[in-house]
């Protein structure tokens, strides 16, 4: 079993990272880092990776994984990518992402008429897209996967495993990697945090949020007229 | 404030990227990650990591931080590394593990009369380097702060940027992580998980076990001597 899982420059390394920890476990899966070239790549908090494969080498996956991160807005035009996404899709048996990484399988045309997830931040962007957005922390819908910001990566990962295989091997996985979560704080979605706190991050983000708009905006167009 | 964070051969990659992702969303942090030397290092899942900067040019660290993995065993020997952490631990205002990277610690002698955590399978042996063996995900015992296994260094983590920095700083952090965990099934700690997979999980990690039981031994018997 091939799981492609796709490396871009300033991904949020823990949307790939969690759900790589949990996919390493599996038995009989290759894990493929499909990149652009085989460089490193930086994420966003500076940490290098290495690829395993580039886009062209990279075999059919079983399965297709995108991560989310600020790099995910370059993704957004960029047809060598989503050509690629869109290959592997057409042959995979799931197709799957993280965080804002949805908006990247949403934008190579391939959330339309499902319901997805994504960071909260940017989840109703994918309404741009014809996909149903929905606010749970990992969305199944027929053969699309996908996980809400960041740390939903490792909950998305065990649903998959379960998917994949069956629950027990899941819940072994899950023991092993002592998964048993003890948030120090009620800060980990808008609904339970200090509004203060919602309401700064929003601020703070707000460059950001408007530039993921437009090329949401310009990626739904694009595929209009596709 | 320099982070120094040790990468070495089959490390579980997810007990250093889990902290990473929130240190690195830290303000004036410097996140070094030292290894013996700049090539690639090769998790126990098959990722590779760049290191920064090696452990003779690494600068003094304000935290110190060693994760763990099955390579660890290698490390419970290893000079190179154990004087690295004990004249980097001299200087630090944290020293802190997640995982068997306790075990690590522990070796170097920076544990003794310390209360620390480590991976449920592997926390009794703590208790030969007289450290105190506790059953917690998170343990603070002065400066030492060490997690439980894998999936611990995101609690850790945000434990510690709240003891760096202040709680509001942990809970935007923990926010833009999206970290509000949803494991899909109650198999996260030996307490909860069916026994019938925790006994399952014991007899097949039973050659590793053994071994790191040996391992931390002869170190304990080693430091007893020095």
């Amino acid at each position: 079993m091939n799981i492609i899982m796709l490396l871009y420059p300033r991904l949020t390394q823990l949307d790939l990272t969690g759900p790589f920890e949990v996919f390493a476990r599996l038995p009989d899966v290759t894990i493929i880092l499909a990149a652009k070239s085989l460089d490193p790549v930086t994420d966003s908090g500076g940490l290098r990776l290495l690829p395993t494969h580039t886009l062209t080498n990279a075999p059919q996956a079983d399965i297709l994984f995108v991560p989310g991160g600020p790099g995910q807005l370059d993704l957004m035009d960029d047809t060598e990518v989503l050509d690629f996404l869109r290959a592997q899709a057409a042959g995979a048996g799931y197709v799957t992402s993280v965080c804002t990484g949805s908006l990247v399988l949403a934008a190579a045309g391939l959330l339309k008429g499902y319901r997805a997830t994504c960071h909260w931040m940017s989840l109703e962007q994918l309404a741009l897209f014809g996909c149903t957005p929905c606010d749970d922390r990992v969305v199944v819908d027929r053969n699309r996967v996908t996980g809400g910001g960041v740390t939903s990566g490792i909950d998305f990962a065990l649903h998959l495993a379960a998917l994949l295989f069956n629950q027990e091997r899941a819940e072994r996985i899950q023991l092993s990697m002592e998964y048993d979560p003890a948030p120090p704080f009620s800060s980990g979605h808008p609904n339970s945090a200090d509004p203060a706190i919602v309401e700064a991050m929003r601020a703070r983000a707000s460059g950001l949020q408007e530039k993921r708009w437009a090329a949401a905006r310009a990626a739904a167009a694009r595929l209009g007229k596709g």
